[in-house]
Formats: structure tokens, C-alpha cells, sequence
């Protein structure tokens, strides 16, 4: 027996594409709004202003240990919408596959990004299907763009960092990063090397829920991993901003595979954690939030933003020395996510 | 000297990454909501339900006649808004790029990417790029998401059209369709092929200003063409339709073509043509209002919606003999948008 492939059939517009879209979509992604199959979804508004955001999703391997592509892009996406301070409505669908691609292989991404959006409480209400021809595409890239609704009063923004707030990370550092790195190795580590794919979006709204005012800037850590989110933050917001290393959360095995890799997780990417900077005298408070959530349970303060060289991240050293972290420059690993 | 080409580092999010968004994207396609390069843009909300729509572009040969895929990919999304009546407000762009592509060939695509926003007067708010490996895509994938609001009043859906009402084809049938098919088969043809790629939301404004309520429904018929997008409508709306063979608007050049690849006008892809179904009565005045736009100049009656068999389409000949339509099955030519 033979195993079904997409063909480029199923890219057509026609017939083919519609059993696809019959047999597989809506089986599994299903809701009114999808349903309709029009040209566009119409969906009723909301108050507050709009947040908009899209990403593409490429990494390779397409499945990995903690997930696969299709959650990656339900959450990265809801994940950007979150960063802004708006909670995420609905998400967009746009898949490029390659073909040959098994339908098995594509039937279990669609079934994943059906129960990240069904846990995120966030439907995908419109979508299209492009197949390139074997060897113009690699399995499967996905496309998810998203709307979300940022409430009156809320402002989020990198600019708004002042000197004195305090800079939480909500987890460990580089767990999806290191995992996609090692699986392309083909290197195999004792202990629970996982990407840490995760929705943000209720542990933000619980954030701005209690101290809308007190939360200046979030942003997820993603590709150039937290270094490079914190240059942004440190430019954008035109101060400097201090780390202590000993306050750096890196799992254990995460840390032996960078050395074994001679990598530095400040650089690795991140898909469920955020940096939230928060007014210096609310830190407390805001951990103690954060950590009674399970996507924030290992959140730290890992650092201050202070009136040094503008633009300019350091981290201090037990030691007493310092050290300045530039942005990633170079690829580590592409196709990451 | 060597031409400038992508590079895996153009997708690592780190600084090649911020030269691409500084010196490319920014500089073409600045706005102050893109500029401010946030995780999500945000944007002032307007009244009325909101529209959403995405469709990924992987066209191949990425520049041809009329146009090139980063137009392709603005009118499309435009349109697909324009087609539930919905006025549209921003636009999100997701490039996958090949590593390897020439950087001149990336700049000549955004300068068109600039060009056809500006005319439509659609701004891209947010975006994403991603680069895979030399062999794992082809020079560039585009996916373009788009918002729009749609007016109290508006209901415009397939399964809207009712019996007596008319089906009007706003200009010739296969020009994009056949101009990519032409160009990838290396043959030339005399006269003046080329893609019909357009936005048409002013169209659809000006039909929506004056007579919201008898415009039942619109279709962009890109993929699949015109034969497709009617059997759709005629499904949904659980009617027949009628078509007369000699109304049907196709140019010279476009039929020779056709006639020598053995194709079929009514299955072929148009990027700036739609389908209006309006009630029977204001037909004339909805074809008088298409042809003073310059994008419905050539605007006709094609056919009527009739109690007939639930979903079927209809030609009838000048002969009085009449043919099925089905939708297309089978592909005849990938990659056509």
C-alpha cells in the first residue's frame, strides 16, 4: 500500500483542494466562522484598538521533543499579540507544502494546531493552501497572522522601559532553542531536553489585569533569544540595562548541551517565555503573579534598567567583573521556528 | 564584483536581520505603525465587524508581464477583504526567502510591494522573514494577511444569490492565468499578454455606496477561475446558474493562447476580476456604475441565477445546445499565484 501525499493537486482551487479542506481542515479546525469558506472571515469587533501580527514558521525538524511546527505557530503568534498587551480573538491559517509531504504527517500538525488553539481558547477562522512542486519547499511552512484587542488605558510598548524598573524573565532560558539544535545534531542528552512551546497570553492578561499601568514593556525571547530582546529593549527605551548572571534560570541540561555545543543560551531561542520589564517598586508583585501561573511557576527578576550607556546591556559577573551582551549577529541554527 | 544575495543570517533575527528591516523594508515601505517594529502593530479600531483574510503567494517566475508576485500578493489580499464588502485598513507581510536570492531581485519585489500599497492606499503594518536553506524554498514565498471593517448593513455571502438575480464578470476571462502559463512554457505570443493583477476595493465601494443591499454576493475568481468561483456560489446558495457562451469576455490573444495549450478560458486564474451577483432588477445600473471605474470598463452581464438543478452550472450555446461546467479538477498549472 502506498502512502498518501499531497500532490500539487492540492493546491489547486478545485475539487482536490476541497476534499483537503473537507476532509482534514475542518474536521479538525472547525467553527462557524472557518466554516463559511468565503473569501474572507468576518467576525464581530470588539472594544479597544487592534494588534496585529503575523509570522511564518519553518523549523525543521517539523516535529521535535515538547511539540511541532503547528503549535509553535499557534502560539508564537498568540504569543506576539500577547506582547502588546492585547488578548488574542483569532488567528489566521496559511500552509505551504511541499509535495510528497505525507498526509499522515500533515493530519497530525493540523490536529496540534487544533488543540493549541482549542487550550488557547483562540480559533483559526480563515485560511489558504499552496503546494509547491518536490524541491521547491521543505514539508511544510506555515503562516499564522492574528488579531487581538488591546483595552483602553493598556500601553505596551519597548519604548516605555524607565531607569529603575525591574526586568523578569518568566522561565528558563534556551529550552527550545538547544532541543531544535541537538535534534538536527542528532545528539542525544541524558535528562528532559524540551521545547518549551506555551501560550502567554493568560499569564500577560492576569499581569495587566492587577498592574495595567505598572507593566512598561514584554517581549518574548524568540529567534536571538534573550540577548537580542533585551538590546531591542535597552535601544528602544534609550538606557542601559543590568543583569546578574547567578540570576540567569538555565535547566541543567540545557547548560551541558551549550557547553558541549559551545553555545550561550542568552542567544538560544524561547517560545514560551516572556521578559516583562515592570515598574521597579511592583517587581515583587508582578513575580508573585507570574509564578502562580503554570507557564511563569520559574519566573526571576534577572535585572534593572538603569541610566548607563544608552542601548547598552551588561551582565556583572559573581566575581565582581562585567560584561557587555551584544545582539546576535550570525546564525547559530537557522529554521529555528 | 559578486552580487549581494540572502543570506541564512538575513533570518536570524539579529542584526543582518535589522540591516534587511533598516535598509529594505523600512525604507520603501515605512508608516509610523510599522516603523515602531513591535511585536504586534497596533492600530485604531473602527466601527463596524471586522474582515480577515490570508493567502500565501508562490508564483513562478516571480516577475512577469503586468506584474510580479509582490502585487500579486497586495491586490489579492485586497481583494479578498473587498469581496465580503469589507473596506480594508492594513496588511501584514510574511517573506520566506531562499537563501541565495539576489538582493536585487528582493528590492525590486518590496519597491512593487510599496508601489501597489501606496495605489491602494493599504498600508503593511507588521511583518516577518524567515530564510531557508539554498534548495528548501524558491527565492521568495509571500504571505500577505489583511484587515478590514465592513459596514453596518453589508452582508455580502455566497449564500446570498438569489433566482433572478444577475451574475456580472467585471472585465475578460484567463489574462493572469494564461500569462503565467505561457511564460513558464517559453512560448511568446503576439499582442499583449499579460497578468490582470489589480485591486479592486473601489470598486466593490462604489457598487457598496450605492445599492448595499442588492449586491448578494462577490467572488475574486483567482485559482480555479471563473468556472470554479460559480459553481461555488451556486452550491452555496443552492441554485443554478446560466451563462451564455457568446457573453463571455475573453481577449484574442488570450483565446489563441488558450487554443494552442488546449485550455480553457473559464478555468483559468484572474487577480483583478471579479463575480458580482446582483438582484435582476438593478443589473444595468450595477453594470453602469462597474463600467465608469477602470477596473470594470469592461465589465458584462454573463449569466443569471436560476431555480435549476441546486449547484449546477450551465452554458448555453449560440448553436442552443447547453454544457455543464464543472469546478476544476485535476491542476493545469501550479504555482499560478
Amino acid at each position: 500500500m502506498t502512502e498518501k501525499t499531497i500532490l500539487l493537486d492540492h493546491g489547486s482551487g478545485g475539487l482536490a483542494s476541497q476534499e483537503l479542506i473537507g476532509n482534514l481542515f475542518l474536521k479538525y479546525l472547525d467553527n462557524p466562522t472557518l466554516h463559511s469558506l468565503e473569501d474572507s472571515a468576518v467576525i464581530d469587533n470588539q472594544p479597544g484598538r487592534l494588534a496585529f501580527t503575523t509570522d511564518s514558521y519553518v523549523v525543521d525538524p517539523i516535529f521535535f521533543p515538547g511539540g511541532d511546527i503547528g503549535k509553535l505557530a499557534v502560539h508564537g503568534t498568540i504569543n506576539d499579540l500577547a506582547m502588546r498587551g492585547a488578548k488574542p480573538i483569532c488567528l489566521s491559517l496559511g500552509l505551504i507544502l511541499e509535495e510528497g509531504l505525507s498526509l499522515d504527517e500533515l493530519e497530525r500538525v493540523i490536529i496540534s494546531i487544533a488543540e493549541a488553539c482549542k487550550e488557547a481558547g483562540v480559533p483559526i477562522v480563515c485560511g489558504d493552501t499552496k503546494v509547491v512542486p518536490k524541491g521547491k519547499g521543505d514539508k511544510i511552512f506555515i503562516n499564522t497572522s492574528g488579531i487581538g484587542v488591546v483595552a483602553d488605558g493598556i500601553n505596551i510598548s519597548s519604548k516605555n522601559a524607565k531607569a529603575g524598573d525591574a526586568v523578569i524573565l518568566s522561565g528558563t532560558l534556551g529550552d527550545h532553542g538547544i532541543t531544535i539544535m541537538t535534534r538536527r545534531a542528532g545528539i542525544s542528552m541524558e535528562g528532559d531536553l524540551k521545547s518549551d512551546t506555551r501560550a502567554l497570553h493568560r499569564l500577560v492578561a492576569k499581569l495587566l489585569a492587577e498592574m495595567p499601568e505598572a507593566i512598561r514593556t514584554m517581549r518574548d525571547p524568540t529567534r536571538g533569544g534573550v540577548a537580542t530582546s533585551l538590546n531591542e529593549i535597552a535601544a528602544a527605551s534609550e538606557l542601559a540595562i543590568e543583569l546578574k548572571d547567578e540570576d540567569l534560570p538555565v535547566r541543567p541540561t540545557v547548560r551541558a548541551a551549550c557547553e558541549l555545543l559551545g553555545l550561550e543560551p542568552l542567544y538560544l531561542a524561547n517560545e514560551g517565555k516572556c521578559l516583562v520589564v515592570v515598574q521597579g517598586d511592583m517587581a515583587a508583585k508582578a513575580l508573585e503573579i507570574m509564578r502562580s501561573t503554570p507557564e511563569g511557576a520559574e519566573a526571576v527578576i534577572i535585572g534593572t534598567m538603569t541610566q548607563g550607556k544608552a542601548g547598552r546591556v551588561v551582565i556583572n559577573t559573581p566575581v565582581g567583573g562585567s560584561r557587555v551582551v551584544t545582539p546576535l549577529h550570525g546564525e547559530p541554527l537557522p529554521r529555528i521556528c
